[in-house]
């Protein structure tokens, strides 16, 4: 039989990020391609305590259906942290507990966009939002991002020149790739422009607790005088990432619709481990374990910049991020990226070229995208040196 | 601000059933309205154990991101009971584990439809996968069934008439709502009509393993011989149905672009409980599982058909089902089921009108759907009594 398929999936493909994560998986090969949690940032010894409690006491519970919008009690404890350490939830809004945070971007460009629709982002973005936005069929158009957050002239003339624009797509705070936090200031302006334009927000912010340095800087949501922010949030980074747990909080009107689609997607998240997260937000500080996960970050991060330092050549720059998971790396303009990760590759090392987190990727991309987090200290150091001499021969 | 949704979504509500379970969840009514495994069903202790060894051994895999086809013991394990025990499984297909079977079918249906493409499916049916092809915007075209199953006459004047048909939508055995089986004879006649008006089929089999009397018959998917059946099944109701686990088994070009839906929708399913299914599926049979399911509901549907016998009216049918879930009464022409339904609630009782399972939710329907898995064998035999008896009043 010939398969036909929807004009929204027909063009997708693999991603490319998800071929050279197989690499990644490689035990012999030195993951710096991946954006994995390091595996001691998760509450393993209380999350099996919890586990056992409610298979004794609570399973009837935790092993049946659940509501759509989420345990009751990890709905509200997240929405409760969310206003007392984020500033956000008006009395306009709502949250609900999604399937990752990948969930919510999908659902959300699914309750907003028609295909042929266009999102605006960050160029370089997230290739798994990305690729969400492509399933829809909808139109990219990514406009430069600075050190300091999106070009907010560019970002004006995109909203003026393209049509029925829904969204902005912005991760403002230690963006995936580029680990870029967008200022206060942008911020406003990012807001100021979707108001003068009448398009909403969507603000990703799976990294934000993952700060090492500096200030925390108020989120767009925090913002949102009149619920045109949709927020975007994850349990992956400071909990687990396999148990897919994450949350929307946006206005009503726009969680409701993304409630019906979520019950015609997937009914509702994986019951038991909401009832292990909400007993874990309960019981324990998750301000004192972000403080722990930030630790051994910070001291990762360190290595990695350190052996930026001691080993690229000087022609390559790189961001020191603040916070997040990930450094982005330029080469100078011309230099072969995916030359400099087969080469890598052949020297088991992964890392991630730049052009799979471009809207258009026909474009000429001399960075890449290298990840602290998944390797061991001694991966980062060993890594960071076999990445620096590959980068001399490359530009030899 | 003003919401503006887009068109595939701006028309859904939240589903009738969903409010109707509302009042089920009201632990003073006697839920005969809802479609919960027993939780008697769940392996609890079994689960216990294996999730204990998990936290002390495997949680640096099981709490980790993992890979979006599924854990691969589980996929491999649940291919090959498919082979074994249905037949299922040519060469030209693959089986990707889904976060239940409704992502299944969701995925389906965004992978082979555009909007205004036309799904037919049997008339009623289940409300979940409706609402799935109305998110898309599909177009449903409702064929009767009859008590051996879908017409196949009106099914192939449907062929001929509609255009842009990507798929039949079937639930062959111990369909929801109605508990009708469709025979060998028709499921060849759907498979030949498939193949004579070249559209899919979309099989969707969660209550397959639920049989109490009678022989199993062929899926259709067994008799696939081109490679145009789509499978969906389920761990719902043999394992737990809050873990969210099913499966899909189609051929591999239509599962590699359900694959990258699924990394767009949600990266890949609970890892901890993908690797206790598939733990639990290796040190137990679940052939024997599914026996003691069985028996206890065997008893349960006995108790709903005696009550049935005892105190329906004789003008008011019913299905008497060799397996699954759910029994489908039928009164009188003319009857007013919604007020039947909010008598119950008084009375309460939740049953679910009929209506909800139709495709065109403006025709009049006088069916009802009751089920016998969620209500203690107590409230079984109560339940009867006070939906017999209203039903009289209504009629009277």
């Amino acid at each position: 039989m010939e398969y036909i398929f929807s004009d929204k999936v027909s063009g997708l493909k693999p991603s490319m990020i998800r071929e050279i994560l197989k690499h990644g998986s490689n035990p012999d090969v030195i993951p710096l391609s991946a954006g994995n949690p390091a595996v001691e940032s998760f509450p393993v010894s209380e999350m099996a305590q919890i586990a056992a409690e409610i298979f004794e006491k609570d399973y009837s519970k935790a092993l049946q259906y659940g509501i759509t919008e989420g345990h009751t009690p990890l709905r509200e404890i997240t929405a409760e942290r969310l206003k007392s350490k984020f500033n956000i939830g008006k009395d306009f809004d709502s949250t609900i507990i999604v399937s990752g945070g990948q969930q919510g971007i999908d659902l959300t460009c699914k309750v907003l966009c028609n295909e042929g629709d266009t999102v605006i982002c960050e160029n370089p973005s997230f290739i798994g939002s990305l690729n969400a936005f492509r399933s829809y069929n909808v139109k990219l158009c990514g406009v430069e991002l600075e050190s300091d957050g999106i070009n907010l002239e560019k970002l004006e003339e995109a909203l003026k020149t393209n049509k029925n624009i829904k969204f902005i797509y912005t991760i403002p705070t230690f963006h995936n790739p580029s680990g870029i936090t967008t200022s206060l200031e942008k911020r406003k302006g990012i807001y100021e422009l979707a108001r003068k334009y009448n398009v909403f927000i969507l603000e990703d912010n799976p990294y934000g607790e993952l700060r090492y340095t500096g200030e925390d800087i108020p989120t767009i949501k925090s913002m949102d005088e009149d619920g045109r922010v949709i927020y975007c949030g994850s349990y992956s980074k400071i909990l687990s990432s396999g148990i897919r747990l994450g949350f929307v909080c946006a206005p009503s009107e726009i969680v409701s619709k993304i409630v019906v689609c979520k019950q015609a997607n997937d009914v509702h998240t994986n019951q038991f481990f909401q009832m292990i997260a909400a007993e874990f937000l309960t019981r324990y500080s998750l301000d004192e374990h972000v403080e722990k996960i930030r630790s051994i970050y910070r001291r990762k991060l360190g290595l990695m910049l350190d052996g930026a330092e001691k080993h690229f050549p000087k022609e390559v720059s790189f961001t020191r991020p603040e916070g997040g998971l990930f450094v982005w790396c330029t080469a100078p303009e011309g230099t072969d990226i995916m030359k400099l990760a087969s080469l890598c590759i052949e020297r088991k090392l992964a890392i991630v070229p730049g052009v799979a987190f471009l809207t258009d990727p026909d474009i000429p991309c001399n960075s890449f995208r290298i990840n602290f987090s998944t390797p061991s200290d001694e991966q980062i150091v060993r890594g960071m040196e076999i990445l620096g001499n590959t980068l001399k021969d490359i530009l030899a």
